[in-house]
């Protein structure tokens, strides 16, 4: 007889949830759950309350589709920011990565992905038509474009600098340094804020 | 502003909450919480409700105090086990390390921990004493000593054994090939299949 019957579906379901996770394999999943299993209930219950909160209160910002909270992110809604510059990123994560490095002070525009004719991504899929109603205001003078240096990422950038810049709005893309077909999530701050100041005209 | 206040509380809390797991670090912690918020809410609500129930539903067996979802655990309710062998583990997840293994047939009890006079655990806040009642009953003619073979593990083996012996039943220790100072929890399945088979009388 198998230990995951022994312990009933409780925790055979546990397991099979926490091997859904990114990066959490199956000998993870059991060091977790029985970690879990040893805690205490209301340390189990402030995770699984943790879940569930995410879920209720975070949605997209409705003007640069970053996780918000409130009506629209912190970033948006924060006055110091500079409203000139736009930092264009695939995902909200992308956002935390360029945060954590403190150089960057101007406002962010998360496209939701890139563009990938084998996923049949296109732009259309992704929150470009957003992405030009921002710039229509005048307001921008600088789109920083921050998608991962690889063949989407930069398709993606290519794509994008050449319908921004008839705009009159100067287009620069981040500095190489970080390494060619790696994750811009995973850049150490120190060489993601080099890249941003470092950044190129396109 | 960092990203955290931007994300509001809601993930705040979740990174902490996350951290506090066995083997999550901030970046793993950071890569589950995004694959949440990304997850559609039902994959969320089940990873939250799977935690829950096996807070609720699990508990110790009364007689091995291996987790049990039933009155007793599931090796203890299965007639078809061998009733004359115990194996004496530290904690629940080793159960679950030599059940994978498939090569033992026989009950288990689980101590709790292993003596260490560094954290005051004496054989006194161990199950042993509901071990030695086990033995009583004359049914049992073996025990294996399976705790791991490192300081604390060793010990509490020496321990036992001398307590042990004297009541007549046959004690062994699994077979060295385990990696001394190593953890029983991560030992393959064959090395611990064959540490089992082979294992030694003390």
């Amino acid at each position: 007889m198998d230990q995951t019957q022994n312990d009933g579906r409780a925790l055979r379901r546990l397991l099979d949830e926490l091997g859904r996770l990114p990066g959490i394999g199956p000998k993870s999943a059991q060091r977790i759950a029985y970690h879990l299993l040893e805690a205490d209930a209301e340390e189990a219950r402030r995770l699984a309350e943790a879940i569930l909160d995410v879920k209720r209160q975070v949605h997209f910002c409705p003007i640069c589709f970053n996780y918000a909270t409130r009506e629209t992110c912190d970033v948006c809604d924060d006055a110091t920011r500079d409203r000139a510059t736009i930092c264009v990123v695939s995902e909200p994560r992308d956002v935390s990565a360029i945060e954590r490095t403190g150089t960057y002070h101007g406002l962010y525009h998360v496209l939701g992905g890139v563009i990938s004719p084998m996923d049949k991504v296109g732009p259309e899929q992704l929150h470009v038509k957003e992405l030009l109603s921002r710039l229509a205001s005048g307001e921008v003078s600088e789109v920083i474009l921050a998608t991962n240096p690889d063949v989407e990422g930069e398709t993606t950038a290519t794509y994008l600098s050449r319908i921004i810049k008839p705009l009159g709005v100067r287009v620069s893309r981040l500095a190489s340094g970080l390494p060619v077909g790696g994750d811009l999530e995973y850049a150490d701050e120190i060489t993601l804020g080099r890249a941003i100041e470092a950044r190129r005209a396109v």
